[in-house]
């Protein structure tokens, strides 16, 4: 079911669609756990391709994300995929540091939504005191 | 590693941050791989919740995208989680009929990209000429 079928020549995001932006997940090359998603102006498209590292756009900072530049912990590009409509991308990727959320989880999505309730998941495995070194 | 930990309370996405829309990925319960990515609107959010089917918000149509309805291939949700930043969510999904993507394959994301290339990965599951029925 994932067999190599065909080469298809040059596929570019389209970052017309969304301001110059399109959406980047980030999955666990090793486990498929689904670590983060941000985003990716064309500038850090290309410096992702370039370095072999994630490299996201802040919106809020408006300004490149390089991931791990502050903490230490980079994502080691393993494999890009790129969705059918092209505005969306999908990194497999190695997680230095076993932890992709600033609030110290593996995962991002370390809460499990019922309706009406939330429940945690996941143990820290950072403390984002130690780690960012604010204040 | 993934243990539950603690009761939080309720936890609601954020939709001002996007003109009132958060991302949602749908990866499949069963074997981890992301299927596909969307936008929900509050409204969708809440019939998802209600119906536990996936029900996304598009924003070429601009109206609610009941995944499915036309093909029949229907998003179960088995889980939702939601991330640190309460702007996007992950659907654990059964995807009825094995594929995702309108073009036919199991994920949206069945291309792999190098940089200056562009490899197909994974087969058509159906053929959309035939399960849409355009035209």
């Amino acid at each position: 079911m994932t067999q190599e079928l065909q080469v298809t020549g040059p596929v570019t995001p389209d970052f017309a669609k969304q301001d110059g932006l399109i959406a980047a997940i980030a999955q666990c090359a090793q486990t498929n756990q689904v670590l983060m998603i941000a985003w990716m102006n064309e500038e850090a498209w290309r410096e992702t391709l370039a370095i072999g590292k994630a490299v996201y756009y802040s919106r809020s900072r408006k300004k490149l994300w390089r991931k791990g530049e502050e903490s230490g912990n980079w994502q080691i590009v393993k494999e890009i995929r790129i969705d059918c409509d092209r505005d969306a991308v999908l990194l497999l990727v190695d997680q230095i540091g076993g932890a992709a959320c600033h609030e110290g989880f593996a995962s991002c999505f370390f809460r499990k939504v019922y309706p009406g309730d939330v429940q945690v998941i996941g143990e820290p495995v950072f403390d984002p005191k130690v780690v960012y070194k604010r204040g």
